[in-house]
């Protein structure tokens, strides 16, 4: 490591704890993590004292661990947030969601993407994994934040807000893969929307995509009992059987979802290395049902976690989605020592960047990594005393405990303020656009 | 009103929007709510300006609402607080919890009281229903906080870490009447644990003591699956049906948890007027089931909500019990309508005085109800656009967005700043008692 260690430090970040990753935690004073430029360089003691020349952000009882990655959501639903809740799920979505998802604008998305951004950043999430319309708009937000980002555009066999005509989602794809070529922080994915609101052939050639572009195909599957009575009806199987006969399950697949799948249909998912993006509180809320996690864990699915749209959470705190995830399964078991901690706390980091495709990268702090880590006070009444830090993460910490974020190098928030955005600005326009949108239904 | 206008106005309180109760949502600039000693005297337009050498909390995007109501908790329990997560529910408690509760002394659950005292103003809770030894110090550190409380001593067949022998639990607890006969935030309880530690004897002569004391009778009752076998076994019935049989169901009785009750049960206990804590958090991590709440609820039982104690939860935040309570009984029932955000918010407040006897006097906003009322910062990006503060309060708020509390006209929390407690001292006690306890198990 001496080459990297004499490569110019730019940053210092030192605390009390040290979460590497799930299973290994340092308590010391004054442990630090050394950023060169976007990567991890070096791991000790007091490192700010050893390079003084750069930047440290320091707290006496603060915990460094990896960001949080999010591996589905719908960033720009924040603009949807509480509109409507509690009611049937086609009631939800066809009298509040499509309609007013019909009238988006590129501007809508752009804000909208900011506005959970803004969230994302003060919650400890630094990777995100998105799926919706305007997706050139939601990677333009992300590339202001500095937040990593996954992006697709979501296409289905119906004329889209965005592109018009199916035949236009493809150039829409295309472009956004020219775009964003080689970039740091953002990999373009093909979203098809799911199985029953795309027909084989679209499912085939949007594949075929992203064999050729050596992209995620990020689609729901096997969200609820409707989705496989759907396929049930049109195709004599279910969702996850489809695909197979399609000859679709691949390593590429991020299934989002993942509840109504059987222990068979567990075993192909792995042997095809179908990763799944677990969204448990989206589960709850739409009462969609509870996803066999344990399972998939026993038999070593590549599991992450993702919040789904705040429409359906109604946030994008991954804290609280570790500790729904974490509970969740214990009573749907009836067995407390299912989803323990450090399975939750993995799934949340080196998991989901596993479900990313990118577990060399990111996910845990080691040197040679890139530098995406967040620091949360430890000093306060619900995280004291600390016998297990894995635990507070898990069980008590929230969004709101994060104080530092770094990612890719970058200080994307110090001491709970955003440097890399707006705020207030993003605020303003939010509360037009919600006004827009409530007139939307009238 | 015209009586109360005229005395002395202490503090105004005042935002954008006011949730007087969980049905009622005014939006409005500068609505205020005026405070005379421990009472609200007046709610309206601007009132700083009418009173203007009232202290004034203030804030451009403030909610005011009712403080939160946590009808079960053992608060000492935070000194346990991720020690030993994740295990079989008996292992938990006879190698963890038990040997160090055997050695718990009246300085550990005093500073522990206050430890989750700080977390419950922090996290917008007014007022709280306590089970635990050394109950004098529970109070004790209560009454310091200016936190409303219901405490008690629990007393079971074996001897108590705190008053020995059984008898010594009641002359105990009579002081502890004794002590605070009349007080204006503290009643006195009695705490029968359970049916299956206390003899049907135990249980009788509490259920007398709560009678002459006109108290509350407050016990774990039908928590799970083990608790039925138990009682099944000793007494050839359920939990409910014991104490049916023993003639103690009635308008005293708070049972904490009520997993295991059938329907036949729900009607035997709205007809005995029996009351609810309900606390799903801790219900889910130690897997002992869901409690039957929108059964209850449309059947009319009282039903409050609570989040148990910190080794079981492992927070005392009312804000993430409504989550989990709403997104819960969504997927237990599959049916995204049930527990909705009103049915949740009112639970955590006037469902939770009337558990408690007190929704004559808190649960609620109104001119002449005492001055128990938290401020929220609704400037924030998971708060925001507002359509609807109820949903927000349900399913995005965390208890790190109250800024400002009041408790019986006492300002407890201003701008995140807890006024009645020593917060550094608390902690540095803490992580001493949280040595000294990690010690004890060695």
């Amino acid at each position: 490591m001496s080459q990297e260690k004499t490569a110019e430090i730019n940053l210092v970040v030192s605390g009390r704890y040290l979460v590497t990753d799930s299973q290994n935690v340092l308590e010391q004073e004054n442990i630090s993590v050394a950023v060169s430029k976007d990567r991890i360089v070096e791991i000790g003691d007091n490192l700010a004292v050893k390079y003084p020349q750069a930047q440290c952000l320091s707290h006496a009882h603060g915990l460094i661990m990896p960001g949080l990655i999010n591996t589905h959501t719908h960033a720009a639903m924040s603009c949807f947030r509480g509109l409507a809740d509690d009611l049937p799920l086609m009631e939800w979505l066809q009298e509040h969601i499509f309609p007013r998802e019909a009238q988006l604008t590129s501007e809508i998305v752009y804000q909208s993407t900011l506005l959970s951004l803004c969230e994302m950043i003060r919650s400890g999430t630094t990777s995100f994994n998105d799926m919706y319309l305007f997706a050139k708009d939601v990677a333009r937000a992300a590339a202001a934040s500095g937040v990593r980002a996954w992006v697709g555009e979501v296409l289905y066999d119906f004329p889209s807000p965005n592109y018009g005509e199916l035949e236009n989602g493809f150039t829409y794809t295309e472009d956004l893969f020219e775009q964003y070529a080689g970039d740091d922080l953002i990999t373009v994915t093909v979203n098809p929307h799911s199985v029953y609101t795309c027909s084989p052939s679209l499912l085939e050639r949007m594949a075929a995509q992203a064999e050729e572009k050596q992209a995620l195909y990020h689609i729901h599957l096997a969200e609820n009992q409707d989705e496989v009575h759907t396929c049930t009806e049109r195709y004599q199987c279910s969702p996850v059987q489809h695909l197979e006969t399609l000859g679709l399950l691949n390593e590429r697949v991020v299934a989002a979802h993942g509840v109504m799948v059987t222990e068979e249909e567990i075993k192909l998912l792995v042997e095809r290395r179908v990763k799944i993006a677990h969204c448990p509180e989206s589960n709850m809320k739409l009462a969609s049902g509870v996803a066999p996690v344990p399972a998939m864990l026993a038999k070593e699915l590549v599991v992450g976690l993702g919040t789904d749209g705040s429409a359906s959470n109604n946030d994008v705190d991954m804290f609280g989605e570790m500790n729904s995830a974490a509970k969740l399964h214990k009573v749907d078991q009836m067995d407390p020592t299912v989803m323990n901690a450090t399975q939750t706390l993995h799934a949340a980091t080196l998991g989901g960047a596993a479900v990313l495709g990118a577990e060399a990268a990111i996910g845990t702090l080691a040197v040679g990594k890139k530098a995406d880590l967040i620091m949360l006070d430890m000093n306060q009444p619900h995280l004291t005393p600390v016998y297990n830090p894995v635990s507070h993460l898990v069980y008590t910490a929230g969004g709101g405990d994060v104080f530092h974020s770094v990612i890719n190098g970058q200080v994307v928030m110090e001491n709970r303020q955003i440097t890399t955005l707006d705020e207030v600005a993003i605020f303003t326009e939010m509360k037009r656009i919600g006004e827009m949108i409530q007139r939307m239904g009238q």
